[in-house]
């Protein structure tokens, strides 16, 4: 019996299965969709893939992933570098992005504190964000060169005023906002955090208790 | 604004969400655990791409993709020639395989009629069909040297004594399998169709009256 495909066909299904959110069955019609294309749309996704690990780093500033370092947002001088948004992922960058309101800067931390994943705060970027917030101390601490390289291109002269904490909202991202909170009130810089409520377009009815409660107690005047 | 990525990684989200069941969100996810893959695994998937489309081709006497012409299982002597199992496309091929009930050989027609997409019996793998149910009219129309070749190579000089017509049960499929028994009718091959009726597992409550209208119609001795 031939249970499996013939070596090419098998090999690409399986590598395409391994990728998150694609099933046995999704990853047999993607192989076969494949098959079908054209030679050129098979070649840029082969292309692109090689690409993405040639070329993207992380920017030594806000941590985002980008194929400059500086990343373009740190690097552009029409944006409000006194206010710093720290967000768990690259992805939840582009998601705020998307929301055309906020003009300042970010910060990529990596992930959120989750002892259960054995991710503690030495393993987010956690030491850059710190340094952002009150450079003077980056000269104190005369170590690390490359990083007052990165600050003066961002333009980190000027003194950060606030920082906006955009973590997740769930019990990962509720420990690293309140730990940031607690780290970087030392520091003297406003320190905010997205607000909780119910999602707009939502069904008061289908709203989960804790979410409708906190709505109820960030309520403001209409 | 920065609304989409930098250069690399944009342009792999949208090569992934070109690919079917993959939308901008899939997209994006996988994306980014490419970037934080390790170069070994992206080189892999990358690979996979290029080589399927360098490597694998069509059965020259099954139509069923592959990488050697004829493909494993026409040229396997341990199935039985006499008995072709005709589907609609490769994959199917592997659904009847894992059944593990069938030990004959297949055909792969590459479609089903389908007149709102334009697609009729010429688009379909079936002159290749025939030829292999009457072997000797294939040396009446001296033509075609290389499907002699293939014939010669699958061991096609048995005749062939069954068709089973395993088709997709919707009205594509039942104009394509109506069709084709018309057409093989003159052959004198005996030809059967897959039955209809309940899938093993459901529940009588939620079978459509159709499939439960066939089942009845199609009842046997218990």
């Amino acid at each position: 019996m031939a249970l499996a495909y013939d070596g090419a066909i098998q090999n690409l299904i399986d590598a395409f299965a391994r990728l998150p959110g694609i099933g046995p069955k999704g990853a047999q019609r993607i192989a076969f969709y494949l098959l079908g294309a054209d030679e050129a749309e098979a070649r840029e996704l082969a292309d692109a893939i090689a690409e993405v690990k040639a070329r993207v780093r992380f920017c030594d500033v806000c941590g985002n992933v980008c194929e400059t370092s500086p990343c373009p947002i740190c690097a552009d001088p029409r944006r409000d570098h006194t206010i710093i948004c720290v967000v768990q992922e690259p992805k939840d960058v582009m998601s705020i992005e998307r929301t055309r309101e906020f003009r300042g800067v970010y910060h990529v931390l990596g992930g959120a504190i989750n002892p259960m994943a054995n991710v503690g705060p030495q393993d987010l970027n956690i030491p850059k964000l710190l340094r952002r917030l009150s450079p003077q101390s980056v000269s104190d601490a005369a170590g690390s060169a490359d990083s007052v390289d990165a600050q003066g291109a961002a333009q980190g002269v000027e003194d950060v005023r606030e920082v906006i904490l955009a973590l997740n909202p769930n019990i990962e991202g509720e420990a690293t906002t309140t730990y940031l909170a607690r780290l970087i009130a030392p520091c003297g810089v406003k320190v905010t955090r997205l607000a909780s409520g119910l999602p707009v377009g939502g069904d008061l009815e289908y709203a989960d208790e804790i979410t409708l409660g906190r709505a109820l107690a960030g309520r403001r005047e209409a």
